[in-house]
């Protein structure tokens, strides 16, 4: 009997519950808003509404397992608490598995998101055979986790990869994280759209006539398809710091390869030929075409298949 | 009874062969010249007499059960092969593991110089203790080794952890392979002499009167501690760039520590408080002060102890 799994993931602007079974495939799914100024209780709440509703809405089949919850910040796994999350004011110290395991019935484990997405694309996805991959997320941030020798990893600090802060630019832009220079800055679809306000304020050629704040990774991806020099200079931008920043990645650890998910890896045509140009210079392991380049294949699901990954040898 | 193993610490211009004991301490020792032109054959010659001689210097005691070589390049441990060292030309796919077990009678293992490195200091020296920690030597180059969940990293291509050629500045100096704006332009020997030759080129002041290819890492020491503006700002300078990357390198991972050895390492107190300054602002995983910055305690000693290291579990 195949077994199934709850999964959320807890994003700074929305919600998912979704129930999923061993094989990583998705069989129910609820998005709702985090709303992220309420209190907590109440957002929990409205989670446990969502997780029972989404484990009765699949077609008949056992009760899930357990519930895999990957959020969007610091968490201590062994006492289940959500320590803090940057985009989710007022998170902080949050006995999360607890609380939900008493509603639910259910074992619960607490996860960082990236590392959910990697597990997902590792196991089910365009990650699958590889012993040693970093996946990186491009969305409103850059996350994303590693497998290391087919096992996620965690460090000392359970902690996510935290690849969006590697530094490339000393003298670069702030990023929403205090620092300077953070790839983040320019490898996110936050970081997209300040380039093209950049680019808008310096009165450099375009065919986009909107405003510069509402610039969104699809309007770039749609420009660049139509060979707007904005959209194609960004997209080019944005693969050469994610180049710098995976081959050092690469070298540091021997990575077998990378994939590339999150939203704005829809737009990954544009930014892959500058990403590759400057990969295939800087890895020095081994011949570059042994490092393989992989785009997500997963998506939005990527992290509920994550929730099957992990629980599945535990329960 | 304890056990005995042989090491030896093959260089670019010197090599060390070694007699330790399986608690890392080094009973024997010479070094000799590495005589890149010579080939291969002869060199190996050399080695296996100065190992003979050392396996027998030391005061009665078991003998040796076996050897560990560690070499600056690229090698395949499972066929005992060393593929390729960049600093010794001629040295290509040398089946030195062969050699070398037929000659002395021992299992005989390869690795990274780098890596050995980082098991002397992490087993018997700075990282003792640690779960998870990076070691970075400060010599001609920058190298070093990874310790990950108590293990000795080797990544997917047995390859080593390449820090050194981790970028920091897209503009900056050509590397000595080639790339541009690698770590190991700023913070290595050369990349001291380098940033030296500038600052005398640009008429800067300084106490120095020799000839700028002289500058070494001693000489600059020495300026710094009587307050030479040219020694400080350079060593300055290194514990920027090696802040920018090391603290990387501790949010990806999520390390606990980082021991900074090698010959450049002597005058870390001019370059920790840069690098602290930046390590400190750019840790994200935890408080700065839980991260440890370390100088390593074994020196020249630490690739012999990292050895023992190796072979203790296994012979």
């Amino acid at each position: 009997m195949t077994k199934r799994y709850l999964a959320l993931d807890v994003g700074g602007t929305n919600i998912t519950a979704g129930l999923v079974d061993q094989e990583g495939l998705v069989l129910a799914r609820r998005a709702f808003a985090t709303l992220a100024g309420r209190p907590p209780k109440d957002v929990i709440n409205d989670m446990a509404a969502h997780l029972r509703a989404v484990a009765t809405e699949s077609s008949a089949g056992p009760p899930p397992r357990a519930l895999a919850v990957g959020l969007p910040g610091w968490i201590n796994q062994e006492r289940g608490l959500l320590i803090q999350a940057p985009n989710v004011p007022g998170w902080v110290n949050v006995p999360m598995a607890d609380i939900m395991s008493r509603m639910l019935g259910l074992p619960v484990c607490l996860e960082n998101d990236g590392n959910l997405y990697a597990l997902g694309e590792w196991l089910y996805g365009a990650g699958q055979g590889l012993n040693n991959l970093l996946v990186v997320t491009l969305g409103t941030g850059v996350g994303g986790g590693l497998i290391l020798e087919k096992k996620l990893w965690n460090g000392s600090f359970a902690s996510a990869v935290e690849i969006g802060h590697m530094p490339i630019d000393l003298k670069g832009a702030i990023c929403g994280c205090g620092r300077r220079g953070c790839l983040e800055t320019v490898a996110s679809a936050t970081g997209l759209r300040r380039l093209g306000v950049e680019w808008l304020a310096a009165g450099r050629p375009t065919g986009y006539l909107g405003r510069p704040e509402d610039l969104t990774p699809i309007i770039l991806y749609a420009l660049a398809q139509k060979g707007d020099e904005m959209a194609l200079t960004i997209f080019q931008k944005a693969g050469q710091s994610l180049g710098l920043v995976l081959s050092g990645v690469v070298n540091l650890l021997g990575l077998e390869g990378v994939v590339i998910g999150g939203g704005v890896a829809g737009a990954l045509e544009f930014i892959r030929p500058a990403l590759w140009d400057v990969l295939a210079r800087r890895v020095i392991i081994a011949a570059p075409e042994k490092i393989r380049l992989l785009k997500g294949l997963l998506g939005e699901d990527a992290p509920l298949a994550g929730a099957a990954a992990l629980l599945r040898e535990r329960f």
